[in-house]
């Protein structure tokens, strides 16, 4: 199957590991390889290299296209973010050149899942129904009341696919409120919409042309140039134009074609935040729960995370539930219950940037 | 009058900002000036440049003598640390060469002095009692039973020089245990020892003769090349055969000059920890009493200290009562109630370099 990772996010949540110009997807979070490396390792016995495009800001190209060098997979800029919907549009066209029906997997770049032999069955799952015409959804069985996600709500259970059980979209829900979030959690239809989409390119391509008609017409005009020198500037002229849509507003709430959802319990995290990933890191915890590079010193402390980015020794001494990040653009010393709160560091230093004096 | 700047301190209590090649002396942890350059600042007034010297260990001879550059202070190195004794017999084998008569401030390079014009009066009034045969050392007037440092205990009152009250010395006294130090502080004749001395160098060699025959042995070699192409040489050979010993055990404890103290309440501080730092940089705190670089960002935290050596931002989120330091051979974050402890710390990352695999 074909796979279109979407590695377009430009999130500040890892500042100041992360910025503008080093997005989650670009950071080592994990071990000596970056996020996007790691969506591209999931795919492995699944697509090809000829069969993987890498949708990213023209920023990020040169990076993306020097994580994957001497590869053939294929690194697609968009020229401004406008969304999953333009973004698996563009993906779309480029496969639908290669095969209108074989399935394609749409994946964040940036996020973390443990159970990747599990993400293979439930994509090669999803693969058959998308075959069959269909639009199908990762949703992730929830483990807590999340007011940050949205929800897939599931209807019919349909007949197990190679062992997989899936069933049919009744409805996309928005972020719900805490309380709707605890009545979600306790359902048992309810899932967390990953962003983790399979179809094949004629299916999803007639979804947009009739859902989303302005977004088709703009497609029509860059199919005309893919793959030649007006590829870049017709791609420019027509992005200008689109609004900001997702794919699941513009496309999966409104389409006529099946949509079903697939239940997913694979150790999957968007990964929003420092304290997140520490947890997500527990198994590097020493007996005192401090997560510490090698060569650091951790005295007396407690709970405490330390990411750095030198080689100098980082100390921790009598402290506790600290996540201290040290990297090129700053230093980070927040406590592990506020953390999640980072951009409010990065909102004060653009402030300030803005206006000097403040 | 002279002045013998003691900068032979190797202290690592500042670590990551002390090091072995920059100890506190040698940092600005007060403004644009080196602890060092505060120092000589103080003596404005007392001590012509050419009155001046300073002495410190040969690997931190070319830093000293780039802060001083341009002006006639002398410099002055010792080939290895061999305590106050010995450093106090070699620049009085300097000063004694301009005017054996005249008498000498010795002033540790480290030290910080709140009210500068106190600290003036009393040298001057030391300086009269010192031209009429006696040694003077300043003692701190205590406020706090302090168990780190040694104590003057005083016995008469002398009669006051240009308003300056002075008193015999009864006794010198070790570090004393917490019980006797809250006893010293009740007794109003303890003062701490702040190994600030004034004497001439006719009067502090002839102790030295006296209380220690082997040191002055090794004076009178060194003297006779003092000066010339040898003198190098000449302390060396000489300072690798000497004990290590201070002044106050060495000679003041023994001699049988007239010792005396002059109290002082000058705002003295030995400044042994970041946290002490903090304490005499109460001034600069914001409304929620941190103490940050300009360019940080501190965010719901509380009483922080940050200290840092590069130009990117550091930001505080959430935290409170945190020392964070940020220099070039290391990063400290630590409670403020433990960061006296930082010699842990360098004790671990000493250990670890000479047992990698630790």
């Amino acid at each position: 199957m074909f796979a279109a990772i979407m590695a377009g996010g430009s999130g500040t949540r890892f500042w100041p590991a992360s910025t503008a110009e080093r997005p989650k997807q670009f950071l080592k979070l994990f071990g000596d390889r970056t996020m996007l490396e790691h969506t591209i390792d999931r795919l492995e016995g699944l697509s090809d290299d000829s069969g993987i495009a890498i949708i990213c800001g023209e920023r990020h190209g040169p990076v993306c296209r020097g994580l994957v060098a001497g590869r053939e997979i294929v690194v697609m800029t968009e020229p401004v973010g406008r969304n999953t919907a333009a973004c698996i549009g563009l993906a779309a066209l480029h496969f639908q050149k290669l095969d209108p029906d074989e399935p394609i997997a749409v994946l964040p770049a940036d996020h973390y899942i443990g159970d990747v032999e599990g993400l293979r069955r439930i994509l090669s799952a999803a693969a058959t129904l998308a075959r069959a015409g269909g639009i199908v959804t990762i949703g992730v069985v929830p483990t807590s009341p999340e007011t940050g996600f949205g929800y897939v709500e599931a209807g019919e259970e349909g007949r197990e696919v190679d062992g997989v059980a899936w069933r049919s979209v009744r409805r996309f829900v928005e972020k719900p409120a805490r309380d709707v979030a605890l009545t979600y959690l306790a359902s048992g239809v309810h899932y967390w919409n990953a962003g983790i989409f399979v179809f094949t390119a004629r299916t999803i391509l007639a979804a947009i042309r009739t859902c989303m008609p302005e977004l088709w017409v703009g497609l029509e005009r860059i199919d005309v140039d893919l793959g030649s020198d007006r590829e870049r500037d017709a791609i420019a002229e027509v992005y200008a134009g689109l609004d900001s849509v997702s794919i699941d507003y513009g496309v999966m709430e409104r389409t006529t074609a099946t949509v079903s959802v697939i239940p997913a319990s694979i150790g999957w995290s968007d990964l929003g935040s420092w304290p997140a990933l520490a947890e997500l890191r527990a198994g590097e915890r020493d007996e005192h729960g401090n997560i510490v590079p090698t060569g650091s010193v951790a005295i007396d402390a407690e709970s405490c995370f330390v990411s750095a980015g030198f080689e100098r020794p980082v100390a921790l001494l009598g402290v506790k539930d600290l996540i201290v990040v040290d990297a090129p653009e700053g230093l980070l010393v927040a406590s592990r219950d506020r953390a999640q709160d980072v951009r409010l560091v990065t909102e004060r230093l653009a402030t300030r940037r803005q206006n000097p004096e403040r």
